[in-house]
């Protein structure tokens, strides 16, 4: 049996919650897997409360002297952001140490140097917790789903923002109450914009596709629509269509393409999708042989995202315990791995839109003649009693068709002088 | 880059669409992997299609001779059953080779036995595919949730009793059509006992069990009830209940031992276990750090659990191309490991009793008495009209009583004169 010494940078709620599983559940870890883990040392900016440092361990005001430590063998970066976080990981790995991070951004980003810089060191790297939380999604691509070719991932990707389409549903809020709510419950930040406007689910999916498709993204390429529109009567229409909103972060073979984007979703409200609720997350994996997959649980918090830190550093731990070498750190989809071919624009699909206008009459026939000349069929069309004439929404939901269609369309209804905003778009999905 | 040499001993539904597999996918899995898999011989003691053999693959009559063959680097068991298989196994291991099994019934019997010598041997085995076709929950247990506390393990696990329960919901139809029907499908053997009695889902929860709770289980220690008792009519009054009727197997921590139990429960229809439908399998995960998680995909079938055969071939063909030695196949649960604590009886909970009975007056009465005596509060009493006075079913659901309460009552209802056959007892899940 093999002692290792983890050095954890970043000790905020993923990092203390990862010394405290290391420290709770050592004999268990050793029981389980052969090897035992401590924690050596832990390093943050700002001053760390005494009864949070785990017993034992050195606290660094600076992470270069933890980096460089003779006795830490593993160093764990949960700091988060991309310029420091990167030196953190890349001194790591020149000082010979395999390192495991819970950074989405720096891998969604800087994956490629990152990964490249391993693989000359001949040394593993974890990044399950980049991605949904506890949920082992990048171990089921990486490793589960390898042999088999994907067609398509989609989920769930953000909690916060799940969070707060859940109270909005449950609880009638508004878009604005719901978000101050998450902040008052820790679920959001100050500033919640990389949450709301599905940043953080774009660099999660950013993630999910290079593992699926082998291919290497950039995240900002993503065309990405948050839920800053999502008002509650989009909430009221979508329980009429017996449904509910998701934020969907979607990559799906699609021709010679790969189909990619982060928008809001329609789903059944008894389909599985519908079924997520609150802070958790859902990822949809299909492959050719595996059929469809779901993984589902906690997509974020200190805690779940805590048991995927540790179970990367157990396996990282059991290669250095028992073998003469590593591996190399093998993550398809980046360092040397071509550019992902994307489709020129997404599956043909049903449409919710949503209009805001200022009522006066022959609105319907003006959008409903559009959409005819688009020959975009309409499925319904619903108009909730009693709304403000000044500011009146009703919906057209549309049959199956093109991104390119309905977008002309679209432009064309936004034009028009009674739109008091632009039409809200959000992809029908039949399961 | 390294070529490794895959010999197939059993080559049936799962064999063939393994070798399938890595035929079509070989590219797409150096590109993922580093590794190129061949199939280079293949063993079937009845003839094989010519048009089934692989490209370049030799076909012994002899698995011996396979195991033998110098060129074969790995060896993939999936022929079933525990006499030969088992030698198959251990011979493979003798020479040298990892294995990859996807055989439940030899690893929830022979696991101890198999993954000593593979640790005396000092090589790996794969056995994501015995548990859940290509769900990967061997690897979530194992690796995923290796530093948490796992409290409970829980799910759909026989693809072919849920396939037959869903038939009997969407269709009306009896058990025995039901069954019929899915062995015309293919879904279930011309002897369909170790599916619908439960033993088929006991081996998988066997191992399931030892590898989230590190501890020996034998599998026929299980209690275990099949779904030959419930009929058209409990998917009826289910129904009523708005629920469904699923066959869960269940591996909970309780006091200080674990209740491990495989028997039918009701769920609420929408919930997620009431969403799994078909030949799904369902896992549910808790982890005292990870929170709930679950994991669904078809759970059997030739293309989904060669996806599981490959990512295990694969995950060791890794470790063979890049490193000097390999780690110990480490399998929480086995070999040496402590006997699982048995809890003396499962948690307390809500019952669904059917009684079907030779109608007279005073039945309830008698039937509500003993309840009370024993007491059992009753939660609803529902018996649809016009059923016939010979053979008259009708439900009780109770509130949640500790499993020796509920029998104690049962064993005294089951005397009555008028009871037509025993009372069926279904567990209700709120979740």
């Amino acid at each position: 049996m093999k002692k290792l010494n983890v050095g954890i940078v970043g000790f905020g709620t993923v990092g203390q919650a990862t010394a405290q599983l290391l420290c709770a559940n050592a004999d268990l870890i050793e029981a389980r897997s052969g090897v035992r883990l401590a924690v050596a040392a832990v390093c943050r900016r700002s001053p760390i409360a005494a009864e949070s440092i785990p017993a034992g361990a050195r606290v660094y005001a600076d992470w270069k002297e933890l980096v460089a430590a003779p006795d830490v063998d593993l160093v764990v970066e949960t700091m988060g952001g991309n310029g420091t976080a990167r030196e953190i990981v890349c001194r790591s790995l020149e000082a010979g140490k395999p390192v495991v991070t819970a950074n989405k951004s720096l891998i969604a980003s800087d994956g490629d140097a990152i990964f490249s810089l391993a693989a000359e060191k001949h040394l593993p790297i974890g990044i399950e917790a980049t991605t949904a939380g506890g949920i082992p999604i990048v171990r089921a691509l990486r490793e589960s789903a390898c042999g088999d070719r994907v067609r398509n991932v989609y989920g769930v990707l953000n909690g916060t923002v799940n969070y707060i389409l859940s109270r909005m549903e449950t609880d009638g809020l508004e878009f604005n109450t719901a978000l101050a709510e998450a902040q008052r419950a820790g679920y959001a930040e100050a500033d919640p914009s990389l949450d709301i406007d599905g940043i953080d689910a774009r660099e999660k999916l950013c993630i999910l596709a290079r593992l699926a498709f082998n291919a290497r993204l950039h995240a900002s390429d993503i065309p990405t629509t948050g839920i800053r529109q999502i008002s509650q009567v989009d909430l009221q229409y979508a329980r009429r269509l017996g449904s509910r909103i998701r934020l969907v972060g979607s990559a799906e073979r699609l021709g010679d393409g790969v189909a990619v984007a982060v928008r809001p979703w329609l789903v059944p409200e008894h389909s599985m999708l519908g079924k997520v609720e609150g802070v958790f997350n859902a990822i949809f994996l299909e492959g050719e042989s595996s059929g469809t997959q779901m993984f589902y649980g906690r997509g974020a918090g200190g805690a779940a995202t805590s048991t995927a830190v540790v179970a990367d550093l157990i396996d990282i731990a059991q290669q250095m315990a028992s073998r003469n070498g590593f591996g190399p750190a093998q993550f398809p989809g980046f360092d040397g791995a071509a550019i992902l071919p994307l489709a020129p624009h997404g599956p043909n699909c049903g449409w919710y839109l949503r209009l805001t206008v200022r009522d006066r009459s022959g609105i319907i026939a003006h959008v409903a003649t559009i959409l005819a000349e688009e020959q975009i069929n309409i499925d319904s069309v619903l108009q909730e009693p009693h709304l403000p004439k000044e500011r009146l929404s009703f919906v057209i939901t549309v049959e199956p068709v093109s991104e390119a269609t309905l977008a002309r369309a679209v432009a064309r209804i936004n034009q028009a002088d009674f739109m008091a905003e632009p039409v809200l778009l959000v992809r029908v999905s039949a399961g």
